[in-house]
């Protein structure tokens, strides 16, 4: 009943293409077969492409660099969106001096430092320094100890009205075929129903990461949201996030939505992409 | 504790001042007296504004023409942002043919008519015309029959996998000092909940709101975000919309919150103004 | 993979049978084929049975003429307990004079009036009586005008601050094989959501139903709940709580659970019967 | 506006009185002060009471030992119902074999072990016994790695349909009187909401907690509801769930609900007391 359309012929009737990152062109066993094709086909047609991502472990340099490793090396950082990104321009934009506390990798917050800011470690958070904590961010599930910072976090946003912000609107990430781990917006949407305060998220399928991306199209040239297509395999993040902006969308197999049961949950879910596809190999 | 500025010193920083309406402008009993003056003000220092209010319910013609008959003549229909540009845009880039169902009355149906689509009230949808329904639209909380027309569209999204729209967030609005209504936002939840599908909304605190007045402006002068300010009565639309967004805000105690809670609101949330002022007149 | 156990060879193995009424007993149709059967043979073998139905619109009495009226002459009023009973105690317990305001027909209110309490359709509330108003019911979906009746009810709530009670906990009721209707707990979600007060709710999965029925049998023996078997057709009400409560639980496909997702559902929810039974008929 | 009554005075009219423990007995700096004046006094005046408590880390005969080291020697652990027991109860008539797998310290799960069943440490699950698993409880924030086992967590509960069981309703507890832990409670509403699965909750406000000390009064005496009064300082648990239950309530003031707000949370929530008094001492 469901119609699987050739991706190739879709990716024709359109100028720019927007990619989710993982269950498009990779997975937990490494890039998706073909996909490296598919970048070599746009670039053939000079089409123009992004990778929006939900991601706020890593600077897009260092994303950029985790593709090339993988064999993708066509993939250039200027066309990696990540929620990061949106993190580090809210802190840039909104707290102007302070600490910024943080729960995540040392590498992750060195991403988000800037000009006027100090980042800290939750915990090395203390009487001396919390009056000077003006932001929390929430980076990564590691680089920190669970029952100690989790704990301290939730003290110092009872203590400080500061806002808290959040980079990653995922509850798990698989780590196997058949394993999950906590991410860390599963962690936020704890803290968050504990301390009862309103965190800001960044991510899809929020309009700010599409708008990014638009953004840099525009600067360089006028364009239409009907020359876009957003390409994804999450209903909940991808597909409503690009249909409310304004964009077609395409559902892919190779990821969180498998083959037998997107029919179903599209039908759930009422989330309708505009394209389902088996994968987003120009094959 | 709570430091109330002087809203016209706050004003100065700034270029550029975004507007809620209800609550900032007006209110049950009519405009907030001064009101003019602000605005008056504005044009004086060549200073720009938008009005950014979620309402689906009328056309920004007829929001206009509501303003000037309470006496605020200055404000002109290109001034005004209202959610129901984002769902009449969204129905143009995404729904191509068809029906639009919708709940509301026929006056708001009207605006969001567009070259391909028929409307089409919940009650007239019937076994002859129900595949051709492409899209539901809830647009305001009167012109249909609650007890007839809620049971319709709760059937008419399980038979159909269609994007359901709402263009409201709010829950209830006033009627007067004492009494509210239940907002067509509120039934959205309900409906939402019923059918376990995800709605499409549009309206602040989402970014697309705020995106479309600064598109208004970047399309004629390069602006930075930092120079503008969003004025705003409600800490969960307008102040968290308008933060997120990476715009200052300040917060008026002239609407949803009063002077004698802010302080209490702002911690138990954790959503911060840049600044409080009693009210937006530049006295 | 999944058994489907004969219902006669578990029944077997209990002295104390607890049946859901609608998906169990009767469907839309009518009564399930055969049922009749199964209560011939429960008292044949001396068993004891009850059915604990989530039903707040009409008298035991009621409900079993209902069963009568479709063919079903051994169920007397006696083994029926309903959610409208614990409705009804509760306001013999709390609430001790004044009026009780509700939703529903005036054939629901009848039934949960008592010695001192004066009931009143929601309707009829106004500045006159308001201050005697002790507490709120919702009832049933009909018999009141939505639009008006609803927007009372949120305005009664924030001017009283008293108990809102509500002996319904479905969202919707089927009326026939392709369409259902809004409950008045679905009804009552959206009030609860919107005022931000807390219902009191009667009604499976909470122990108070399975207690109700338990407190008949000891009142005559001794009974250990290893005795007693739950049999529904609802993961989230019936087995759920039947489960918690301590009992052995059957479910069957007759009502909400379809044999084709019934695997599906069990491990998505983690809710699991102790058994499955195609139905409930001693065949 | 809010009447405060004498506790005594509230005290001699009803033959049975419920105590919740924590903010009511005692708080972070120890007993309340001249507490053992009440229990005293009841036992002068032959009226029974019980400590229903939310704590499912400890055994009632533990519990007991902690009062009396605070000094309040006259509580016997007979007199100590808590949610554990619902836990142990629940384990008792539902899982039958196999292995318990849990979160805690080992003394938590020393209490809730019974003939047939084997406790295990979450982190000690693995490929050669994950197929015995037959039910998982989570009964306390300490004893575990928070990272590993949260994560061996939530995939035991992707490759197993087993209940799971968690015997606290609290987010968190309060360390002293500036800090609050994260409670098992807020850890579980976690987790079940990354897995999706509905948990099996006891505690209060749920009504089994009360039946369990309704049912130790009627075993040997014939009892009304309205000879009961349930004394707690937490409007979510003990006065909703005492209410609900059919008894009066009264709200103290010596813990989660202080003097200055407790008006305005009870007309915020809709929870109503039936008094509130200023402790629970009988001075």
């Amino acid at each position: 009943m469901m119609q699987i359309e050739n991706f190739k012929t879709v990716v024709e009737r359109y100028q720019y293409i927007f990619f989710d990152a993982y269950g498009v062109l990779k997975n937990n066993k490494g890039l998706v077969e073909g996909i490296e094709q598919t970048f070599l086909h746009l670039e053939e047609q000079q089409k123009e492409y992004f990778i929006v991502t939900n991601d706020a472990s890593r600077s897009p340099m260092q994303l950029a660099e985790s593709y090339h490793r993988l064999g993708l090396k066509i993939v250039d950082h200027e066309r990696i969106i990540s929620s990061g990104m949106l993190a580090k321009e809210y802190l840039d934009l909104k707290v102007n001096d302070g600490i910024v506390a943080y729960l995540g990798t040392e590498n992750s917050a060195h991403y988000i430092e800037s000009s006027g800011l100090h980042t800290l470690p939750v915990r090395e958070v203390n009487e001396s320094n919390i009056d000077q904590v003006n932001a929390l961010v929430l980076l990564d599930d590691e680089g920190f100890d669970w029952f100690g910072d989790l704990n301290k976090t939730v003290n110092l946003l009872r203590k400080r009205t500061i806002p808290a912000i959040v980079a990653n609107t995922d509850n798990t990430y698989p780590v196997n075929q058949k394993e999950v781990s906590i991410a860390i917006g599963g962690i936020a949407t704890m803290i968050e129903s504990i301390v009862g305060k309103r965190f800001i998220r960044f991510g899809k399928p929020d309009s700010q990461m599409f708008m990014f991306a638009y953004d840099l199209i525009r600067e360089r040239n006028p364009v239409s949201k009907k020359d876009i297509l957003m390409v994804g395999d999450t209903l909940h993040t991808d597909i409503i996030g690009g249909n409310k902006f304004g964009l077609d969308t395409v559902l892919v197999l190779t990821g969180n939505t498998q083959a037998k049961d997107a029919e179903t949950r599209i039908h759930a879910t009422g989330i309708v992409p505009t394209y389902i596809c088996e994968n987003a190999v120009v094959g």
